[in-house]
C-alpha cells in the first residue's frame, strides 16, 4: 500500500492530527466500536426488529450478484456512501484490517453496480432506467452522487486505494456530460444540494478544474430562469414522487427561489441551505469570486444573528425542516435536526478558511459542543433528528405541533440521514481542529481538541501536541517541535473563545500580558521562532455565562440560559421534579459546580437554589382565578450539560429559565 | 298564518324574549341587515371575486329545476339549512315579508329535491345516487340531515309553515328505517354530531317518542364495537373520501374510540364532541337517563378545568381542530374555533336545563361576551374561524405551527362553517337569556341581555321586561307584570356573575341584604308574590380582575389577563406599539376606565401605565449576550375588550401579558 500522492487546497496546506482528548476520544471511540460496527448491519438488514435498509441489498442486485428489487428511498445509495466516508476516516486515524475488508468488499460491489457509461444510483438502475435525470427535484441522484464522491475521496486518502475514487471519477465525469450548457445538456440541478461540496473535494484531491467549474456551474444553474424544476415536470408529465411535499413548485425549500448570488436570508430546508453555502465558500476561497463570497458571508450572518438557536441548530419550522424568519426561534416546537448542525459545521469550517475570524469556530464549537452531541445517547445506541431546547413529553405526546419531537432517543432506521452523519463528522473531527495558512504563516487553533498534529507551513513541518482539559477545566497545554534544530518562525493563532473573557497564556511557563500577543480577529497571535519543546499554556477561566437572548426573540424574552465554558446547560425533570415552568432563577443565584453524582465525561453539574412558585390556593374546578397569589419556595436547582440530556428517565427539559430579581 | 300548536319541553314552559339591548341588539341587526343578506347572496353565487358556493344550486339541479353537476363539499347543504335556521329566528322576533318570500322559495325547491322515500342530500342524489349510507364516518349525510331538520324544526315555530317540517319529518323517518338493529338497518352513526340534536328537537316539537329514541340510538351506537366506521370501510371496498385525514381509523377525531358513557376527557374534533355533548344533555335531561348525566358532567367538568381559554374557545390544536390533554392551553397555536364555542353554548344552554348552576351560564357568557363575537367583525362583514389569544403577524406569516391563523378575518366563502353558525346564534339570542323551571316556579335570569319576555309558570303568564346596561356600568333593571291583578307567586333566580363579588340587589327601592335572597348554585333567589310593576334593580360592580390561569398551564404561569365584567381584555400593536413579549403589568398598576377615544358599543378601553423593558445593549451582530440588562422604561398601556380587536390596522395582539413586581 502506497500513501496516495495527494494534493491539497492552496490555503489549506497539508497537516493531519491524531485526536487524543478527554472528552472527544469518547465519542470517537464510540464511533469505531458501536455506531459504525451497528451501522454495518443495519445497512445489511441484520438488525431484529429494525426496518430492513436493503441499502448494500440494492448495490448487490444492481452489480448483478443477487437477484431482486430496488428497495427504500430514493437516496438508500447515500447511506452506503456515508458508512463509507465514516470507515474511512477511522482508517486515517488508525489501521483497522478487519473493517477495510468490509469496506473493500462493497466497493468492489458498488464498482459493479456502475453503469458502462459511468451512471450510479440503484434506484434508477434498477427501477425506472429510463427515467435517469428527469425528477431532480425530488429524486436526490446527484446528491447520492456527492455522497459517493466524498466517500470516494476519504477512502482514497485513508488508504491510497484508487477503485472507489476512480469509479466516482467516472461518474463525476458522467455527470459532467450531462449537465451543462451545450446543446443536449440539462441546465440543473439537484433538489437536496450536496454535489456542489463534493466536486469541490474531488477538485481537490485531483487538481482537475472540471470539478471545480461544475461545482460552480450548479450552484449557478440554482434559482435561474426559466425554473428547471417546473421545465423538468413538465417535460416528464407533471408526475410528483413525494405527493405530501411540492418540492417542483416550493422553490424556497431548495433554495431555488433566487440565485445563490442573490440571496441573503437563510430560506427553506436548513440542509439544504447549509450544504449549498459550503460549497459556495469553497468556491469562493479557492476562486476569488466575490459575489459567491458576499452571499456566503450574508447568508451567515442572517443565520447567526438571527436565525439559530442557543445550542448551535438550526431550523425553526418542523414542516419542510426549515427556516422561518428572524428571531422566530421557538424552542419546544424547533425542528434542529442533527443534521442541520453538522452542515452548519461543514460550512463554518470552510468560512475559517476564507476568512480567519474566531466568530465562525465559536458557531462551529456552539453547534458540535450541544447540538451535535445531544444528537447521539451517551452510550452511541440511540439519536435525536430533532434536538429541541424545551419539552414536556405529557404535552409532546398530545398536541400535533409537536409530532416530529422525541424525548428518548431513537434507534437507527428509517430515512436515516443524522446518525452516519454524526459518525462522519466525529470520525473526521481532527480535520475542524487547526487550520493552517500559508501565506500568513499562521497555524489558526480553532477548537482545543487534544491530540497529536502534524503540519506544514513554507514547505517547513512541525508538529504540535496539544494536551487538552477545556471541557472540564479549561486548561490546554501545546508543545511545539518544528523538525528542524534551529527552530521555525510562525504565527500560532490561539483561538479566544466567545465564553472567555480573560484568557491567560503562558509562553514556556511565562505568563503574557498583553505585549505577548496580538489579539486580531478573536486569535491571540504569538508569532515566534519556535523551538523543540516550547510550550504554550492556555487556561480559559470558565465563569458561568447567563446568557440572553435577543429582545426580539419572544421565546426567551424575560428566561436566562446558563452556559459554562462551551456547553449549554438544561433542567430535567429528573432532578428537578415536574413543572420547569414553575421555576425561576434569581439574578443573583449562587452556583456550585460540580458537586453531586459524577457527570458524564467530566463536565460537571452546576446546583443552585432558585425559585419554586406554587399555588397557595386550591383551584378546585377553577382554570382560571382572579385572586391567585404564589407561594415562593426555594427549590433546589441542578443543571446538567445540554449534550447529555435525556440520558436518564424520561421527562420535561428545559434550556431557558425564567429569570426573577 | 296560524301560529303553530307548538308543544315542549317539560321543564322548559312557553318562554319568548324580544331583545332590545343596548349591545346585543346591535349584534342581531348585523345578523339582519348584513350577514344573512350577504349569506343568501353568497349562497346563490352572486358574491364578486368569492369561490362559488352553489349550495343552493345544488338543490336546485337536485329538484330537477336546473342541469348541472353537483359542486362543492359533501356537507355544501348544511350551509343551506343554517341560513333558513338563522332567517327563521329572525323571523320569529320580527315579520320580513321580503325574507319570508326568499326563504319559502328555496324550501320549495329543497322539497322537490327530497326523494320519493324521503331522502334529501344533493350530494349523494347527484354524484353517487348508489353510494348512500356507505361512508357515514366522512361524508356528513346524517349531519346535513341534522341541520335540515333544526331548519325545519326553526321555520316552523318562526311561522306556522309546514312544507320545510314536513320535509323533515319525512327525512328523519327515513332515517329510522335505515338505522337501528333490525335485521337489513344499519348499526351506525355519522363521522359528525348533529343529527342527535336535531331529533331532539324535532321530538320536542312533535311529542313523537321515536325521534328521541333514534337521538339516542345514535348516542349509544357511537364507540360501540366492532367499530362501525371501520366496518363500513371494508364493505365499501377501503375507499377514502378525505385523503388528508384517516377519520375511518382515528376514532377519537369523532369521539367513537369510547361508547360516549364511559368518556370521561375530551377529545377529538372540538365542535363534534360539544354537539354531541348538548344531545346527551338533552336525552339525559327528557329521560332521567343516569349515565348520559353523569357523562356530561363528566366531560363538561374536564373542559371547563383543564381545557378551555380564559376567552371561553375551546380545542388546543389546528389538526384536527381538536382537543389535546389537560392544561396545554397555547394561546398562539389554539383552534379556538368560534363553531366550537357556539357549540360550547348550546351545551351550557342544555346543562343549566338539566342543573340550574350558575357555572354553566357563566361559561356561556364567557364564550358568548369574548370568542363569539371576537368570531366577526364590528361590521358584520367578515369573519374569524380561528379565535387566538396571541399573535404576531410577522411571525404567524413564516411559521407553519399558525398556518390556520389569521391575522385579519376572512370573507364567508369556501368551508364556511363559521359565519352561519354566528347568524343562527345571535339570531336565536333570546333563547339563552332565561330558563323558566316549572316544577321549582323558578324563572332563571341566566344573563343580562334587555327585551322583554313572556313566559308561563304553572299555568299562568307574565311578563318580564329587562333594561340592561350590563356591559358598560353593569345595571341592570327588570319590571315584573304577571297576568293577574293579585300578583303571581314565584322565584326570580339571578345569576350572580362569577365574575361579580358583590352584587347589589334592590326590590322596588329597597336595598335587600342577605335576608332578601337565597344565594344557591350561584343564583340570588328572591321568591314573593310579584304584583305588576314590581321592580328588580341590580347591580354589578365591575372590579377589574387581574386573572390568573391554573399553575398547570404553561402558556399563561407568569402572565395576568385583564377582565371587567363579562369582557376579557387585550393589548393591540395599534395601540402599544411592536413587541408586546417586552411589556410587563406591575401587580399594583392603578387603570383608568374609559378615557381615550370612544370605544365600540361602549365597553370601556382601560389605560395604565405598565413597563416596556428595553435593551440598553447595542445588540450589534449578537444574537445572545451573557451582559444584557433590561432597561425598564414606563409604558402607557391601552387594553381593549378582546371581541374588538382585529378592527384596526394588522399587528400583534395578547390577552396574556407578563406580571411583574
Amino acid at each position: 500500500m502506497t500513501k496516495p500522492d495527494v494534493r491539497h487546497h492552496p490555503q489549506t496546506p497539508v497537516y493531519s492530527h491524531k485526536i487524543n482528548d478527554p472528552f472527544w476520544s469518547h465519542y470517537i471511540e464510540l464511533v469505531r466500536s458501536v455506531v459504525v460496527p451497528y451501522q454495518w448491519e443495519a445497512l445489511n438488514d441484520r438488525i431484529e426488529g429494525a426496518e430492513p435498509s436493503r441499502a448494500i441489498r440494492n448495490f448487490r442486485i444492481a452489480a448483478g450478484e443477487e437477484e431482486g428489487v430496488h428497495y427504500g428511498m430514493v437516496f438508500q445509495d447515500s447511506d452506503v456512501a456515508k458508512w463509507i466516508e465514516a470507515a474511512a476516516y477511522l482508517l486515517s486515524a488508525k489501521p483497522d484490517p478487519e473493517l477495510e475488508v468490509l469496506v473493500d468488499s462493497v466497493i468492489e460491489t458498488i464498482a459493479r453496480a456502475q453503469q458502462p457509461d459511468g451512471y450510479l444510483n440503484t434506484y434508477f438502475t434498477l427501477r425506472e432506467p429510463g427515467a435517469r435525470w428527469t425528477n431532480l427535484a425530488e429524486c436526490h441522484e446527484l446528491y447520492c452522487a456527492g455522497h459517493m464522491i466524498e466517500a470516494g475521496v476519504a477512502y482514497y486518502h485513508a488508504t491510497g486505494k484508487r477503485m472507489l475514487l476512480d469509479v466516482v471519477i467516472r461518474l463525476a465525469d458522467h455527470i459532467g456530460t450531462v449537465f451543462g450548457a451545450e446543446p443536449g445538456q440539462l441546465l440543473g440541478y439537484d433538489g437536496h444540494q450536496e454535489i456542489e461540496l463534493a466536486l469541490f473535494k474531488l477538485y481537490e484531491t485531483t487538481r482537475e478544474k472540471k470539478y471545480l467549474e461544475l461545482s460552480r456551474y450548479f450552484l449557478d444553474q440554482r434559482g435561474a430562469s426559466p425554473h428547471f424544476f417546473v421545465e423538468e415536470w413538465e417535460k416528464r408529465g407533471r408526475t410528483i414522487h413525494f405527493g405530501e411535499l411540492d418540492m417542483v413548485h416550493r422553490h424556497t425549500y431548495s433554495q431555488s427561489h433566487l440565485p445563490v448570488r442573490e440571496q441573503s436570508t437563510a430560506e427553506g430546508h436548513a440542509v439544504r441551505l447549509v450544504y449549498m453555502c459550503a460549497a459556495m465558500t469553497d468556491v469562493a476561497t479557492e476562486t476569488g469570486d466575490t459575489s459567491l463570497r458576499e452571499a456566503s458571508e450574508r447568508l451567515w450572518s442572517n443565520i447567526v444573528s438571527k436565525r439559530m438557536f442557543i445550542t448551535g441548530s438550526i431550523g425553526s419550522s418542523a414542516k419542510e425542516e426549515a427556516f422561518t424568519g428572524d428571531y422566530d426561534l421557538p424552542g419546544d416546537t424547533a425542528y434542529a435536526e442533527t443534521c442541520a448542525s453538522i452542515g452548519l459545521i461543514f460550512w463554518a469550517k470552510r468560512m475559517l478558511q476564507l476568512n480567519q475570524d474566531s466568530r465562525y469556530a465559536d458557531v462551529m464549537e456552539r453547534a458540535l459542543y450541544n447540538t451535535v452531541i445531544s444528537g447521539m445517547s451517551l452510550d452511541g445506541q440511540r439519536f435525536f433528528y430533532v434536538n429541541p431546547l424545551e419539552v414536556d413529553p405529557e404535552i409532546q405526546r398530545l398536541n400535533p405541533i409537536y409530532a416530529h419531537v422525541r424525548t428518548r432517543r431513537q434507534g437507527w432506521f428509517g430515512c436515516a440521514c443524522c446518525p452516519p452523519n454524526i459518525a462522519r463528522l466525529l470520525a473526521s473531527l481532527d480535520q475542524y481542529v487547526y487550520t493552517p495558512v500559508v501565506e500568513q504563516a499562521t497555524l489558526y487553533v480553532q477548537l482545543y481538541i487534544g491530540g497529536e498534529a502534524e503540519f506544514t507551513l513554507e514547505d517547513r513541518r512541525a508538529w504540535l501536541t496539544m494536551d487538552s482539559d477545556y471541557t472540564s477545566t479549561g486548561e490546554v497545554k501545546l508543545i511545539v517541535r518544528p523538525d528542524s534544530s534551529e527552530g521555525m518562525e510562525f504565527t500560532v493563532a490561539l483561538r479566544k473563545p466567545d465564553w472567555c473573557v480573560n484568557p491567560e497564556l503562558w509562553i514556556n511557563g511565562e505568563n503574557t500580558d498583553q505585549d505577548g500577543f496580538i489579539l486580531e480577529s478573536g486569535y491571540m497571535k504569538v508569532t515566534r521562532t519556535w523551538k523543540s519543546g516550547d510550550e504554550i499554556r492556555l487556561h480559559f477561566p470558565m465563569e458561568l455565562l447567563r446568557m440572553k437572548g435577543h429582545d426580539h426573540i419572544r421565546a426567551t424574552f424575560g428566561k436566562v440560559a446558563l452556559q459554562r465554558g462551551p456547553f449549554m446547560y438544561c433542567l430535567e425533570e429528573v432532578d428537578n421534579g415536574r413543572g420547569l415552568h414553575r421555576i425561576q432563577l434569581p439574578r443573583d443565584a449562587q452556583f456550585s459546580v460540580g458537586s453531586g453524582e459524577r457527570m458524564p465525561l467530566g463536565v460537571p453539574a452546576l446546583t443552585t437554589i432558585g425559585r419554586r412558585m406554587v399555588s397557595d390556593e386550591d383551584w378546585g374546578i377553577h382554570l382560571y382565578r382572579s385572586d391567585v397569589q404564589w407561594d415562593i419556595q426555594p427549590a433546589e436547582l441542578r443543571f446538567i450539560p445540554y449534550f447529555t440530556w435525556a440520558n436518564r428517565d424520561e421527562g420535561e427539559m428545559s434550556v431557558w429559565i425564567r429569570e426573577c430579581e
